[in-house]
C-alpha cells in the first residue's frame, strides 16, 4: 500500500523567512525515493504558466527515515504572494507532483501551496558573532579563588573532592585573573553559571536576582568582568535561573508567612494551604523541596523574568542569557522577552537549556540556540560506548541538523559535558584519545563548541558533584599536549572560515566501519575531515573533485603539508584513533 | 530503499497540553504500513520497566500518503518528566520500535521521547461555545436597511446589481429589526464584515477604529445590538482590520503630511520618500494603493491593535474577533492579544481569515479557529464541480482535519462561501440539490457551520461584487423550502451533541462512486450520514453494529423513522441527490 511518502506544510517547520526577501523551503520525502526534486514557483498574480521558476533543490541531510531537500526563494522586495508546488523524480524517471491536496502524476491545476508574507518581525535573526564562536563554561565556585576574603565559612582546600555540600572559594576575581588564560583558548564567549545569591554551591536555587552572591563578589566585579572580556574581544552569558528560585527568594517566603493571601500565591504552583517547605504543598525542580517551580505563565512573573534580564544586560553589559530548564517555561516568556530585548539590544545572545530537540524554542520566536545534547548522545555512543556505528552516527547527525535551520545549527551550543553530566574523559574512561577525537567533531562540526572549564586539560570527573572539580592551575597537573589539542582545533576553526560558517555534507559512512568523514565547505573552500574512530590503522581513498588544490591542515606544529594535484583520488592514511583535515581550494577552470 | 515512514516529534505539531494533566500524542506513518500503533510511557523516574504502560493509538485519519494515530497521555496532577516510545506492529505481525533516535527491532534502551511539564499557559483553551455552534454572516451595507436617515448619499434601490461603488443603505439597526429571523436559523453568533468609519462600501479600508461607520449607526446602536444578541442567547464578533488600513487613517495621513518626520513613519511600510498615494511608494494589499499594509511588527502598530481589540470587547460587550487577513500579520500581535485579551475576557472568540491551511495560527498560541476554506475547496471540487470521486473527498477531508487539534476541527470556521467569492449556488450553476448536499456537510460535519446571509433563502451571485447583493425580506423572493433545509439542519446540530460535538469517522468512500458517509459518535449514540452526491439513486448496506438500535433522522417534517433491530446490515436507499442519518443507539450488553 506505501507508494512514498513526501512531506512539506506551510509551517515554520518547512519554510522560514531567512531574510524579507529570501525564504528557505524543506521537503522531506520516504529516504531513497527520489533521484531529484524541483520547486516550482510563481507569483500569484501571474497566469502565464511558461513564467514560472523552477529550482533543483539540495539533497542536505539523510537519516535513516528521510531525505531531506532545501531550496531558497529570492524576491526582488519582499517575499509575498507567492505559490508553488514540487515536483519529483522518482528512481525509475517517474514524474510525480506534490501540492497540499495531491502527489499525483498529473501536472497540478490547484491546491498549490502558498506563502503570503513576510513581516519584519519573520526573519530569524541570530546574531552573527554567534554563528560557529567558540563557548567557555565556568562554574565559577571551582574555577579559580582569586579573592581569600569572600570565602564561605569552613570552605574546603582547592582540590578537595567535591560533594553536593562543599565550598572551594571560586569567585570572579579569580574568573578576571584568569581571562588570558580563558583567551588563549580562542573563546569568544564565557558562559557563567549562576552567579547571584543563591542556595548551595551550585546557586540554582536563586534568593536575589539582583545581586552577585557574596561568596563570588559584588555587581561591580560583574561588571568589571564583562567590561575586561569586552577589552578583549570577548562576550560574556550568565545563567538565567527562572524555571523556580530557591525558598528564601522574597515572593517564596512572603507566601510562607501570608499564605492565601500573600500577594505572590500565583507566582507559585502551590497544590495545598496552608504550605510549608515540602514538594507536597507546591511544584518544584523534580521533587526537590528547596526550588520551588515559578508560575511562569503568570504575567506579573514574566514581567518580573523581563526586567531581571534587561538589567544585568544593561547594568553591566552581558551579552545575553543561558536560560536554565528554558524547556519548562511557559514559551511566551521567551517570545516577549526575545522581541522586548532584543528591541533594545539586538545583538544578545539566548541560548536555552534542553536535553533533546529544541526544536519547540527554535523556530525564530524563542531562542537562537539551545544547548545540544543531542549532539554529546552521538559522541558519548559513537565513541565512548562504541554503540553505534559511523553509518548509524551519520543518521543521527543529519537527523539532528535536519530538525533545525542551518542558521540555528551554526549556534547551537555543542557540549561535550556539563555541570549536569560526567565529564566526558570520565565516560571514555579516561582514555584520553577518545576525548580528543570527541573534541575534534565538535570544533569542526557546524556549531558552537562549548568547553567545559577543564576538558581542555585533562580534569576528568563522575556525574555531579564530581564533574565539578576544583579547576588545577600547576602546570604539572595539566595535560599540555591536550590543551594543545584543543588550541589548535580552536585555531584552526578561527583561522578557516569554512570550518566557523561553512556548510556540511556527509563524504564517508560506511557500515561497521569506524572511520567518518564529512566535508565543510564555503564558497571555493572544501575541507575535508576524516576521523578514525578505531585501534586499527585505516586508509581512504578521498575524491579530489575537479581542479581542486590540496593541502593537510596538521593538527601538530608542522607547516602545511601538499598533497599531489595529480589523480582524482587522494589516499590518506590513519593512524589509530586519529583525525585529518585536509584542505581542498577549488580553481576556476 | 524505502521501508515505511514513522513520524513523530517533540514539536506542538505533534503533542498538545488538552489540560494540565492531559496530554494529546499524534504519530503518523506512512499509509497502510501497520496493523497496530502503541504508545508505551512511564514517569522518568521509574525505572522498573515492568511499570510501563502501554495504550493502543486510535487510527482517527487516513489522507492519501499517511495514516495519523493519536492516544492521550493522562496523569494524576500535572504532566511532566515522561519519557515515551512507539510500538509498532505492520501488516505482516513484524514488531518495530520507534524513538527519538532510531526506528529498529529491538527494544530501545534509549533514545525516548520526553515530555517535560505543561504550564498552565500550555493547555489549549477554546470558548466552550465556540465548539460546534452555527455563525451567520452579514455585510452590514446589504443586510437590511432599518434606518433610512443614515444612508449614504446617492444610494441605489434595495434590490439593485451591486458594483464595487454603489451603497444600498444596510445598517445596524436592520440587523436589530431581523434578530428573531436569525436567531429562527439556530444561530449561536452572528459574525459582522467590518462596521467601523471607513472607505468604500465594504469598509476594509479603515479610517477610524474607535468609530462606527455613520452609514451603519453608532458607537451605542452597536452596543445594543451586542446586547440584543446576548438577550437572545447569541453571540457577536466584528471584523478586525488590523493588517492594512484606509488612507484617511489619522496615522497615514500623518506620514503624507511629515513625510520621513512623521512619529508614525515606521507603522507602515512605506518604500520610498516622499512617498505619495500610490502602491509604488508603500506596501498595500495586493497592489490595492487605498488599502496600505500597517507594519504589524512594530510594537506601536501592536499595541495600538491590542487596545482596538479591548475597547470594543469592554465598551459593547462583543464576544470576540474575525480577524481579516490574520495569516498576514506578525504572529506576535496575535500571540500577545491573546494572552493579554484572554487573561480578562477568557471567553471570548478568535478567528483568523485564511485561505489555505491555517496550522500555523493553531497551535494554542494564536486563534481559536480560522476560515476554512480547505473545507469549501473540498465541497466545490466535490459537489459543484465533481472534480474529485468520493475517496479524494475523503483524502480530502481526512488531510484537512489531520492538519488540526481535535478540539481546533470543532471550532473551524466551514463556509461555503463568503463576501470574498461567488455564491456557492452561483458556482453549482443554481442547482439547489447541490447546495443541499454542501450544506449538509457543513452542519453534519465537525466544526461550525457559517452561513453567509442569504445563501440559506437561494441568494446567488457571481465573485465579489456580486456575491454582495441585497437581502430580499419579502417571502416570494425567498426560497422556503431550502430555508426549512437550512433550519432543520441547524435544528438537528442543536438536538444532537453526536453531531454539534462528536468523533468523526470515515464508513463510505469507495473509488468512482459517488456516495459518501461518515459517522459522528459520543458516548454511546452513532451518527451516521450517507451522502449521496449522484443524480442516480444508490442503495448501501449499513453496519449496524452489536445491540444497536436504529433510528432515522428525517430532514423533512416527519416523524422518526425506526428500522427494524434485526441483523446486523441495514439496507438503506438514497434518492438521487439525498442525505440520510441514520441515529444508532448502543446498547449496553
Amino acid at each position: 500500500m506505501i507508494r512514498t511518502v513526501v512531506l512539506h506544510k506551510n509551517t515554520l517547520d518547512y519554510v522560514y523567512v531567512k531574510a524579507r526577501n529570501k525564504l528557505v523551503l524543506k521537503l522531506e520525502t520516504a529516504k531513497g525515493s527520489f533521484q531529484e526534486c524541483r520547486l516550482i514557483y510563481w507569483a500569484r498574480t501571474e497566469s502565464d504558466t511558461r513564467k514560472r521558476k523552477s529550482r533543483k533543490m539540495e539533497l542536505q541531510y539523510r537519516d535513516n527515515m528521510l531525505d531531506y531537500y532545501y531550496a531558497e526563494m529570492e524576491f526582488s522586495k519582499t517575499a509575498r504572494y507567492t505559490k508553488y508546488f514540487f515536483e519529483l523524480i522518482d528512481q525509475e524517471g517517474k514524474r510525480f507532483y506534490y501540492t497540499e491536496y495531491d502527489f499525483t502524476e498529473e501536472y497540478p491545476a490547484d491546491g498549490y501551496f502558498e506563502y503570503l508574507y513576510a513581516n519584519p518581525g519573520d526573519v530569524l535573526h541570530i546574531p552573527e558573532w554567534a554563528r560557529g564562536q567558540v563557548f567557555y563554561q565556568i562554574f565559577p565556585e571551582r574555577f579559580r579563588n582569586g579573592d581569600s576574603s569572600n570565602d564561605p565559612a569552613g570552605c574546603a582546600g582547592w582540590g578537595e573532592k567535591p560533594t553536593r555540600e562543599n565550598y572551594m572559594g571560586g569567585d570572579l576575581r579569580g574568573i578576571l585573573q584568569k581571562l588570558d588564560y580563558i583567551q588563549s583558548l580562542g573563546t569568544d564567549c564565557i558562559y557563567l553559571n549562576p552567579v547571584f545569591k543563591g542556595d548551595f554551591n551550585h546557586k540554582y536555587a536563586t534568593t536575589d536576582y539582583y545581586r552577585i552572591d557574596e561568596s563570588f563578589g559584588t555587581n561591580e566585579d560583574l561588571k568589571e568582568l564583562a567590561d575586561e572580556c569586552h577589552a578583549r574581544g570577548m562576550k560574556i552569558i550568565l545563567d538565567g535561573v527562572f524555571n523556580h528560585c530557591g525558598t528564601s527568594f522574597e515572593p517564596f517566603l512572603d507566601v510562607m508567612e501570608h499564605q492565601e493571601n500573600s500577594k505572590y500565591k500565583d507566582w507559585f504552583h502551590i497544590t495545598s494551604f496552608p504550605a510549608g517547605i515540602t514538594h507536597r504543598d507546591y511544584e518544584c525542580v523534580g521533587a526537590y523541596k528547596w526550588m520551588p517551580k515559578l508560575c511562569t505563565s503568570n504575567q506579573e512573573v514574566c514581567r518580573f523574568i523581563l526586567q531581571v534580564m534587561e538589567y544585568w544586560i544593561s547594568y553591566a553589559g552581558i551579552d545575553g542569557w543561558r536560560l536554565d530548564v528554558a524547556d519548562e517555561v511557559d514559551p511566551y516568556v521567551w517570545r516577549t522577552a526575545r522581541v522586548y530585548l532584543k528591541e533594545k539590544y539586538p545583538d544578545i545572545l539566548l541560548v536555552g537549556e534542553t536535553w533533546s530537540f529544541g526544536r519547540k524554542m527554535l523556530s525564530g520566536d524563542q531562542m537562537d540556540s539551545v544547548m545540544n545534547y543531542v549532539f554529546r548522545d552521538a559522541m558519548l555512543d559513537f565513541i565512548a560506548y562504541k554503540k553505534i556505528d559511523s553509518v548509524e552516527l551519520d543518521e543521527r547527525l543529519n537527523h539532528m541538523m535536519a530538525g533545525y535551520y542551518e542558521e540555528y545549527n551554526h549556534a547551537m551550543y555543542n557540549l561535550l559535558d556539563s555541570h549536569d553530566t560526567a565529564r566526558f574523559l570520565f565516560s571514555c574512561g579516561e582514555d584520553k584519545n577518545k576525548l580528543k577525537l570527541a573534541a575534534a567533531f565538535q570544533f569542526l562540526m557546524p556549531g558552537a563548541p562549548a568547553v567545559y572549564y577543564g576538558d581542555e586539560i585533562g580534569l576528568t570527573g563522575d556525574n555531579d558533584p564530581d564533574c565539578r572539580r576544583t579547576m588545577p592551575w600547576e602546570e604539572e597537573e595539566q595535560d599540555q599536549e591536550l590543551l594543545s589539542w584543543y588550541r589548535r582545533l580552536s585555531e584552526i576553526r578561527h583561522q578557516e572560515p569554512a570550518i566557523r560558517q561553512g556548510s556540511y555534507k556527509t563524504i564517508l559512512a560506511e557500515k561497521e566501519n569506524n572511520v567518518y568523514g564529512f566535508e565543510r565547505s564555503l564558497d571555493n573552500i572544501h575541507i575535508k575531515i576524516l576521523i578514525n574512530n578505531s585501534e586499527k590503522p585505516a586508509e581512504i581513498n578521498l575524491s579530489t573533485g575537479n581542479g581542486a588544490i590540496q593541502k593537510e591542515i596538521p593538527l601538530g606544529e608542522q607547516n602545511y603539508r601538499n598533497f599531489s594535484e595529480n589523480g582524482d583520488s587522494l589516499p590518506i592514511k590513519l593512524e589509530p584513533y586519529s583525525v585529518k583535515i585536509i584542505k581542498f581550494e577549488e580553481v576556476k577552470l
